[in-house]
């Protein structure tokens, strides 16, 4: 009893592959994203590439792909590429050329995968621009939600997410009515230390914390899937793409990264999306949006799955959860300040220049320092995320590692 | 972190509550469906009952809820109930009496939860009246499932279903596009003998068959859950629904009965429905589609409900699950004289006439017998019911139990 079913083209009203931008084409998203692109030309063309400083990969993407245009944030990388690669596109540098990739004209989605703030500029641009966003970056969300949203409403420009919990969250409400939701329950693998006990937590260092039990990503988020940090930023992205209150998303541990999130509705009928753990089912999902086509993603079978299970987190040994409603309620500038700050310490900590639950010290002493800006504009913002790293950085240095 | 919103009241555009009628009153779906309108009495109108000849709760529900029109399908039980109630309505008999409820003016869906076959001419009745069908009965759509999806979409009438698993389906559908569908797999509990053997099985009674570990039913369905009949009903009411090959449709053991079935698109998505099981869920969106609201439905702990296991079900020991596709090979009445030959030997394994597996060899010997008609009208398959039948009983009468 199997099936193949045929590829399925869809949108018939197109006769053209979408033409798309990949911004942070050499991180683990990007490469994903374009192993997505290259199993559908048919429906995907990448016009633009952008990345931060990774040369070498980034001529290899240049010279397979030959985008319309291609720019590194790093000015001297960019330098380094043009000479390297031949013909066209003239690498650009520098943020405008960030966002003269961002921007182009011949776009219609623009996939925002650069790490951490550095995603915040080019994704507003890319709004203003018109493009709907494959959101990958979730700080961006953290730490600008209210003025993404308002901007994307304002353009009239989807925000597509590419996390997987939130993907899911999204086909869980296609179809329905946003007011009919009552909560939003997003997993968790639990990360590298579900089981570890809170005296060991204190003495673990970052080759434990690297090794991640279902998700193969990039090294920050891997971090922030140990200390459940990252459900912290999920939380908040999901309460600004999906406009559900903080305290109507929960957490839930589910070890095997098969269900990927859950959406309760008012009549207590829940939805869950399930699959493999594997990034391109999400990445396709968001490209192509709001086509659903065979491609990439491999298929999860259902008969050897073996039991699904779902735990409460531990509060406990992952204090980094108190966080998500704590920066909600500040609102303003908080949640910005609490992912500079989580920024700066997951660095720390990968350097050896702090332990794990000295990441967790680090951001509480940054939100007590803080000075929140209510209703903050883009440079409120950015001048809050200089702000917290400074502090981070301060804390830091008071607090070595013995 | 808990919520209770506010009940929603939705379709601003009405403002009378929906009127209903409820086939099949007296029996386990009509009375909680009758629940579920006590629950939202501003969106739900009981304008008419029918039952087959339960007098006496026939004559409490018609005290209680007062509708337009009424009836008993026992000429005898009608005139019983009429005797003992004043007032209107004046409570009909037979055929025609139930008929006259199911084309009832007033209403504008008709909840067709008859048991067996007697529910294929009321719901024939309502869809061409024009009614929207909330379908309880799935042995109407396994005897007649062409000709009632074809009348449906000539009437243009909605077909909603009622069992948990269909309304999983159809949830998971929403706004999905039906031909990126690539996989149904309908869940079962796996019934009251999942972890009994084959030789014991050959010698189990009704007292035990009727123990069902996780949903409280009706008779005839919990021995249909025992022998796996249940899920070949379900998989040919799947196919008719949401029109999708049989070989694409699996039946997946899932003792918990949280997840209510699962769909899987073309890009290896896999989307499920979860919920308590208590039937009211799905009534409550049947009746109320395509709206969602708080109402009766318990709800789910996701953090409580424990380990979600999944296997492939035994073909050895519910050797049942082969109907599915070979009546669906064979088209045309072979499905109605399956399931009118189940009808007889659920029966007859109720009353101690046969064994467990008798209920199978009994089908077997039917369909083996069975004058098949390719393209039946509705005549074709009421003579085809009766073949079956008779064959049923004269199999049953050669194979007395030991």
């Amino acid at each position: 009893m199997t099936s193949t079913p045929e590829p399925l083209v869809f949108r018939p009203d197109r006769d053209e592959p979408k033409p798309i931008v990949i911004l942070g084409s050499t991180g683990s998203i990007g490469r994903q994203a374009l192993e997505v692109a290259k199993a559908r030309p048919d429906l995907l063309r990448v016009v633009g590439l952008a990345a931060h400083s990774n040369t070498e990969l980034f001529a290899q993407q240049i010279e397979e792909w030959r985008p319309e245009v291609a720019a590194l944030w790093d000015e001297s990388a960019a330098q380094q590429v043009r000479q390297s690669v031949s013909g066209s596109p003239k690498v650009l540098g520098g943020a405008d050329g960030v966002e003269a990739v961002a921007t182009w004209p011949q776009s219609t989605l623009v996939l925002g995968a650069m790490l951490g703030a550095a995603g915040l500029g080019p994704t507003m641009a890319a709004i203003r621009a018109g493009k709907d966003i494959a959101i990958a970056n979730k700080e961006t969300l953290v730490a600008a939600g209210q003025i993404v949203t308002e901007a994307a409403k304002e353009h009239g420009v989807a925000l597509l997410p590419v996390d997987s919990e939130h993907s899911a969250i999204a086909q869980c409400l296609r179809g329905e009515e946003q007011r009919t939701v009552t909560r939003l329950t997003i997993t968790a693998s639990g990360g590298p230390f579900v089981d570890t006990s809170r005296s060991e937590l204190e003495t673990v260092g970052p080759e434990r914390a690297l090794k991640h039990p279902t998700w193969a990503m990039g090294r920050k988020i891997t971090i922030d899937s140990a200390t459940l940090m990252n459900k912290v930023l999920e939380s908040i992205e999901a309460h600004w793409l999906f406009e559900v209150p903080m305290e109507q998303i929960d957490v839930l541990v589910h070890r095997q990264s098969i269900v990927h999130s859950l959406v309760t509705f008012c009549d207590n009928s829940v939805k869950a999306q399930l699959g493999v753990p594997d990034m391109r089912l999400p990445i396709q999902w968001a490209l192509l949006h709001p086509e659903r086509v065979s491609g990439s993603p491999p298929p999860l079978d259902l008969f050897s799955m073996g039991p699904l299970s779902f735990e409460k987190p531990d509060i406990e040994r992952f204090p980094a959860l108190n966080f998500g409603n704590q920066v909600m309620q500040t609102g303003g500038t908080a949640p910005c300040a609490m992912n500079a700050a989580n920024e700066v310490a997951v660095e720390a900590f990968l350097a050896g220049r702090t332990g794990f639950y000295g990441i967790i010290d680090c951001i509480e002493a940054v939100l007590e320092r803080h000075e929140n800006v209510k209703r903050p504009a883009l440079d409120d913002i950015a001048a809050a995320d200089a702000q917290a790293r400074r502090l981070a950085n301060e804390w830091l240095d008071k607090h070595p590692i013995i």
